[in-house]
């Protein structure tokens, strides 16, 4: 539970829902466990991060074409790639109090380090091994039933019109790659690919995690941005290279600091996988997960060929070869790359006087508010006009903001806290009622990172301001 | 039955998987009903109507907010919405085949054209009396079972680990404002947001839909575009007639003509709506409704005060006012705009020599490709590598694609057909080896609509197309 104590984590959630970026889900219903809706400078944040991804992946790259499938699927995706019969995490239930538990974050916890990567099978022997010295987290006790698998994937009724809710369900899905997989025949019939090719997808997936935590680190709801990128057998781990190279490049291109960033390989591999690293990022609780970059083989394809009595082989219309492609994947979620970023901007810098600010360096380009405009006083109706004719010249190009709240100085720490790059100011030498008669229709332009400010002409800002978010 | 047959909508739907606009979920396990997936076209055409949509109605607006709810909230929410209670269908089965039939539907098709806005009761009571005349549209037989109600939420296990899937079920959301009117507090006690003001969402909702039908127009899964604004009781139907106005012109003003779409008043209101108007839009298969624009009172927030317990009374900081909010609403999918617009689009043009070209008239703004590259030929290396690096000049800027299959003729009306707006092309003069070396550096701009080409120098090839799409 140390990592829950973290007083930088706790900062970053205090000021998710204090300035509207992530609001714990239906809270005026005494919340619902582990679901965040974002909140309206969260929603632009995750949007930003959507949109930096797919230029990265999709618009940058002549090799790699998107897709959006739906969250629903025929259930025999699910046999076919395993998660039906092996999808599961191990549970166990206190039989004084009838909490149940995730067996392997309680080890952790309470006996060992267990490691993320250990076998099932191993964490429940470990589990038995230990049971009467593991204490209920709720009640206290220590008297648990053995560790049984309890299968991640969400069920539903979708089209089910029976009444029997447990007869014939459907899945939400619990990974997006697998709409790629069924897609790859139509992507490839209808787009002009050639081998080797990707396929980028965003969207939500989900999974009954038992026990959901950290914040928006790991939630049962989650949005994946996954690029599935299809090989000839032997080029698979020239690519798989490449693609680690370009993943760990977005980062770095993101302004993220290189020593907040490090590799993973995994020890346990799955039978199909040839190589698995993670990008890991050091969260506010340490280094964890950020991203999976992983060569999958050729078992995607072969299984899907298989369920679905569909021949999915790529015939190479220059060589003729005629194989199952191999894929690699690059796996990251929305989520936990808001937090990353988060954690990457949150700065609190000592002003001279004595006060503190708090201000989200974020990345410009991802930045929710990229322009707040002020009147420097509220109850001059010249300023005020003037400050939202400049509103107005620049809010069909940018994410703007406009503030007339309280005084300048409130208003430039609320925009720090949000991570707003550049504050515009209406004063009066704006509207020629100042000293200097030559600045008139200019305006001052604050940067969030020096505080510095610029006197800028109304006329050149939209320009002036845009340079930096393309 | 007459809809699915029309033509139109038979050369849009053969169009969509033919050029990878939308492709029917899980095609390879014979599919999965009333469920589409979009492809590498379909997603950027989606992404860009999701775009446009945020920044009339989020991005241009000083008074409107964003918000990204997750798809999963409390259960009590869908009994404070009613919808636990009243949110049905009515569902027959056959008592031959049991199949099962939406019986509104099956009245329309094979007795009476029902209004689609008819009460429940009414329907129930007419099936029954017509029900030896109805014909199962599997079977053929003449025996039905009455009408009963079947409810349209979708549930699930998500956090259930009980292995009873009935048991206490969490709902998918039927419709995403709930999340707004939930986070109605969060919002207003986080962002500076004053009456009146608006939250904007675009998210996933699920309906079990006894029969999908009409393609992407009615569907299981499907992606709401939704704002929701919040008025001073008394300024409720101004602020109706302003938004109503508004969102009619959004569809002006993104290239619609008029006299396709029109108004519709609904007759038969929800107890508590003070007014609801739908913009329908002249399908292939007849004006249909596109967008909601309702007046819905004060019913929304009373109904979540009472559930949850917490005040959602809005305390006016000048007037010291203390009121429930009154919402007016607008509503609409993006599968529907997204059909609405492919046909607005859809044109067949007789060109000279006999032939026909098919091309996809999209808004510039929402094509999905804006620009595609060529080279004159494939295997003219000079001319490849400067297509290429014209291509690489621009990407960064817009979606654009390369391509060097087959000849320039031939990639032409592969452009029409998705709605790419220019073609480039880089032929012998680009590269110094035509007749007139005046045209160096210059190429080849080809107008989708127009057909007519225009040279232009590569160095300004960016900006001129640019202003296209801003």
């Amino acid at each position: 539970m140390a990592a829950e104590k973290n007083e930088l984590m706790e900062k970053i959630v205090s000021l998710c829902k204090r300035r509207g970026f992530v609001f714990p889900s239906s809270e005026i219903y005494g919340g619902f466990a582990a679901v965040y809706d974002f909140g309206p400078y969260g929603v632009e944040l995750a949007k930003n991060i959507r949109e930096a991804w797919w230029k990265y992946m999709v618009q940058l790259r002549e090799d790699i074409v998107g897709l959006d499938a739906a969250i629903f699927m025929h259930p025999k995706v699910w046999e076919a790639s395993g998660h039906v019969g092996g999808f599961s995490d191990p549970l166990a239930e206190c039989k004084e109090c009838h909490t149940r538990v995730r067996v392997d974050h309680l080890l952790e916890e309470a006996v060992v380090a267990a490691d993320e990567k250990m076998s099932e099978t191993a964490i429940n022997q470990l589990f038995s091994l230990n049971k009467e010295r593991i204490v209920c987290p709720k009640c206290g006790k220590k008297n648990f039933t053995e560790a049984k698998s309890f299968n991640l994937l969400v069920q539903s009724n979708l089209g089910n019109f029976t009444g029997n809710l447990g007869e014939n369900p459907v899945y939400l899905r619990g990974e997006t790659c697998q709409g790629i997989y069924v897609n790859y025949k139509n992507v490839l019939d209808s787009v002009r690919v050639k081998m080797p090719f990707g396929i980028a997808q965003i969207g939500k997936a989900f999974r009954n995690e038992i026990t959901a935590r950290q914040f928006i680190f790991r939630t049962r709801e989650f949005e994946q941005m996954e690029m599935q990128y299809f090989t000839r057998p032997e080029a698979e781990m020239d690519e798989y290279e490449k693609l680690r190279a370009y993943r760990f490049q977005f980062y770095l291109d993101m302004g993220m600091k290189a020593e907040h960033l490090r590799w993973h390989k995994h020890e346990n591999l799955v039978f199909y996988a040839k190589e698995a690293y993670d990008i890991e990022y050091q969260f506010p609780f340490g280094f964890k997960e950020l991203e999976g970059v992983h060569a999958r083989g050729d078992y995607d394809l072969t299984q899907h060929a298989k369920f679905s009595g569909v021949a999915l082989d790529y015939l190479d219309p220059i060589t003729n070869e005629k194989y199952i492609p191999h894929i690699i994947e690059s796996s990251v979620g929305v989520g936990r790359m808001f937090l990353a970023f988060l954690t990457e901007a949150y700065t609190e810098e000592a002003l001279e006087g004595g006060d503190t600010r708090v201000v989200l360096k974020l990345p410009k380009k991802l930045a929710p508010v990229k322009v707040a405009v002020f009147p420097l006083m509220k109850n001059k109706p010249e300023l005020v006009a003037k400050a939202k004719e400049v509103f107005d010249s620049l809010k069909g190009n940018m994410m703007c903001e406009f503030d007339d709240n309280g005084n300048v100085g409130k208003r430039y720490r609320r925009q720090d806290e949000i991570g707003t790059p550049y504050c515009v100011t209406v004063d009066f030498d704006t509207i020629g009622q100042g000293e200097d008669k030559t600045l008139e229709n200019t305006v001052t332009v604050r940067d969030r990172d020096t505080m510095q400010q610029e006197r800028v002409k109304i006329e050149e800002l939209s320009v002036y301001l845009q340079k930096y978010f393309n």
